[in-house]
């Protein structure tokens, strides 16, 4: 790999990659070559005419090669893959990496088309159409090294404290949140869904004595709106867990999950961010602040700004304007607002003993942007039958969810986290489409 | 949790979990309380009736918590979640785990319904309707952290040899593997169909210049069949590398993660794994055996079984026979199959270069049941094309995948497998139904 070679001695080498950018000078050729670790400069010096053994007219078999590789470079395709070998030699006025590697053979692996469809200035939907092509570019490949990173540090956490694993599955017989939102499956002579969270078969785990689950997977929204921060389909990060007292447990879980992938995150890349995205990735310090939100909503109100919104919930403009507050109050990233209305709550999340307006809830924001919710779910069956039905449901229709707390649960609950969300504003891009592997919206669903 | 309670010191304890069994004597009642770290004892010495002050005729008050004690203990229905105080005290003559609790007070928590639907003998399909009962058994929860760490194995390999994680869209304009068993999907205003595996998508890694990645995710066929080894929603592992030379660096990969997994998995849980399903996990030595597929069915055949088969495949006896030729010869679990013919491979398989009527691929057996395929995949967009004509794919179909290929690629190849069949195999289980969280099927959707 490209990024070993300063560790290794001058001398010969091999190495293989994709064809950056050619310079064909007369007198001599560069190539920046490109692999998902780096870059490197190979030279080779033109030789533009074979030349001829003076005395007995034959080609000089040397001589001929160097022509030929001259030639082959000429006519290179920016994108093309190929394996050299050469002579590496430490040079420190060469600015790519302070190394060259002088140029012996060149193996033409795959030509690329002369043209490349985008540039890099090309508009975001139309790097999308080729994204293979974009993700390319050392910030793309760099994001998804990051999110390798973010993933692992969570999962080794969650491994640490004897959380266990679960696959739960995408295709249901029937809504696990709002019947808007649901994609329809044609299967065998029925219907199936695919599932909007994993919210009822993580809660699943609880009264199967699983204690403390996790999975990061799938998740899918018939959701038509084309905002930055929603897709039909993304990677969802749950976890749920058992013996609880309120919410306030569920938050000291996500905080310290959020803590132990951005320690990891900054460790491993924070040098590489900064060159390449310009953002110092900021570890946040525990507890994050904790904001009821009936009182975010007055400091906002104290700040100028009415949200303008029939419910009791925030806008996007307010949520910005809280995360404003804690910026400046707590030099903090992050903010839990928590205990929210229960007209504003699924049915599932447990209500505050003393007020059944509030719940034991939350919502995670970072840099302004709400990342997660989280909540202690109602584990009590004749109370999520009715606050079912409150919200005009069919408790006949959710029957075998409403069957897990029939025999027995533990008190009990969780947060999931959209990973786009937090990459995106990690990274501070505009849009989830920028950190995601192949977005899909209500008009894509190609490559 | 009750692992920890041998570690600590005689004298008050909390412990919370669901009532295994009870057993109500006249003077003294047994509980045995389970959480998912396992069981343990606690012990009430039964006071039938509250004992009154012979000179006041007064209540005593610890008397009537006793007897109140007692009575909640002679009504506690199997499965509700108590949380119980009480004095630990250690005492060799307890079988299970030689402690006990003697009880002090009792929270029932959540009661469980006095009947419970399924019994230690019922029938798998009826665990399956309450596999949130059934998953409370110390066999199925166990299943459940083998798997949690044998994933966990996989990945910190990929991850500490430099692979990239990604998420592939389950969404897709078209079929990624044969259109026969595709779920089709009402999307907006046209349809989308569910991804049979990531294949298309891991390979779009390698024009990316992601190198090598990896994916752990659903996969979905509309597959009618009711075997104990297939399933419509099934969690595919997957994994693919550039630069490979030929299928035999993919095998090398795919043994060292079985390697890994197998360790963690032999480490952390061996002693257990004997213990309830007396199977002992042997951790396989490397190189795995390899034998071409033509050779296999030459061996089968001279031990007296003729695949009753038109194509070049085995049948899942001959798999057995050769498994069993495997044992014997070289004491090994796992064999690669390799060489397989072009005819029984998809139109993605690379072929021989002086045989094009055989691919460079395998599968992976293990103890006689296939759990994965690899290959190293056709890179060259105009031999891609060929081939996918001679399987009667129309190339029009397939063009962003063909796109991917044309502006540089390099060689590469991976594999996919499924994960219920490696735990179902390595717990010597008769269905992947038994280590499938929720399992689904044809007629199964819920719960």
């Amino acid at each position: 790999m490209i990024k070993d070679l300063s560790a290794l001695a001058d001398g010969p080498v091999s190495v293989s990659g994709w064809v950056d950018t050619v310079r064909d000078q007369k007198k001599v050729q560069f190539i920046v070559l490109r692999d998902e670790s780096g870059a490197a400069q190979l030279v080779n010096p033109a030789v533009r005419e074979p030349s001829v053994d003076l005395q007995t007219g034959a080609d000089d078999a040397a001589s001929a090669d160097r022509f030929a590789i001259t030639e082959a470079i000429s006519t290179l395709a920016h994108g093309s893959f190929i394996t050299v070998t050469g002579q590496l030699k430490k040079d420190e006025r060469v600015k790519l990496g302070g190394l060259e590697i002088k140029l012996e053979t060149l193996d033409l692996v795959t030509e690329a088309l002369p043209e490349t469809p985008i540039a890099a200035d090309s508009g975001l939907d139309k790097r999308m159409d080729w994204r293979f092509l974009d993700l390319r570019h050392p910030k793309q490949n760099l994001i998804f090294r990051i999110q390798t990173t973010f993933l692992h540090a969570l999962r080794t956490y969650w491994v640490d404290n004897d959380f266990i694993e679960i696959q739960t599955p995408k295709l249901m017989a029937s809504a696990s949140e709002s019947r808007a939102e649901l994609f329809e499956v044609e299967y065998f002579e029925g219907k199936a869904y695919l599932a909007q969270s994993p919210q009822f078969y993580k809660q699943m785990a609880q009264p199967a004595g699983f204690g403390k689950v996790f999975e990061i997977g799938p998740a899918f929204r018939a959701d038509p709106s084309f905002t930055s921060r929603h897709a039909t389909e993304f990677t969802s990060i749950d976890s749920e867990l058992s013996w609880i007292d309120d919410h306030e447990d569920v938050m000291r879980l996500h905080e310290e999950l959020i803590v132990a992938g951005f320690t990891a995150v900054k460790e491993k890349h924070g040098a590489e961010i900064v060159e390449l995205f310009d953002v110092e990735v900021t570890v946040p310090s525990t507890p994050f602040p904790r904001i009821p939100l009936a009182e975010a909503k007055r400091i906002v109100a104290e700040r100028g700004y009415e949200v303008p919104r029939a419910d009791a919930d925030l806008d996007p403009e307010g949520e910005r304007r809280i995360a404003a507050y804690v910026a400046e109050t707590f030099e903090h990233e992050f903010v839990f607002l928590t205990d929210y209305a229960s007209s504003i709550r699924p049915f599932y999340h447990m209500r505050h003993a003393n007020d059944p307006s509030l719940t034991n809830s939350y919502d995670l924001l970072f840099n302004g942007t709400e990342i997660s919710t989280g909540a202690q779910r109602e584990h009590r069956v004749e109370v999520l039958v009715e606050q079912a039905k409150e919200k005009g449901l069919d408790p006949e229709e959710l029957g075998f969810y409403l069957d897990f707390f029939r025999y027995g649960v533990p008190p009990h609950g969780g947060f999931g986290m959209g990973l786009a969300r937090v990459l995106m504003l990690m990274l501070h891009q505009a849009s989830i489409r920028e950190v995601t592997y192949l977005f899909r919206g209500p008009t894509r669903l190609e490559p």
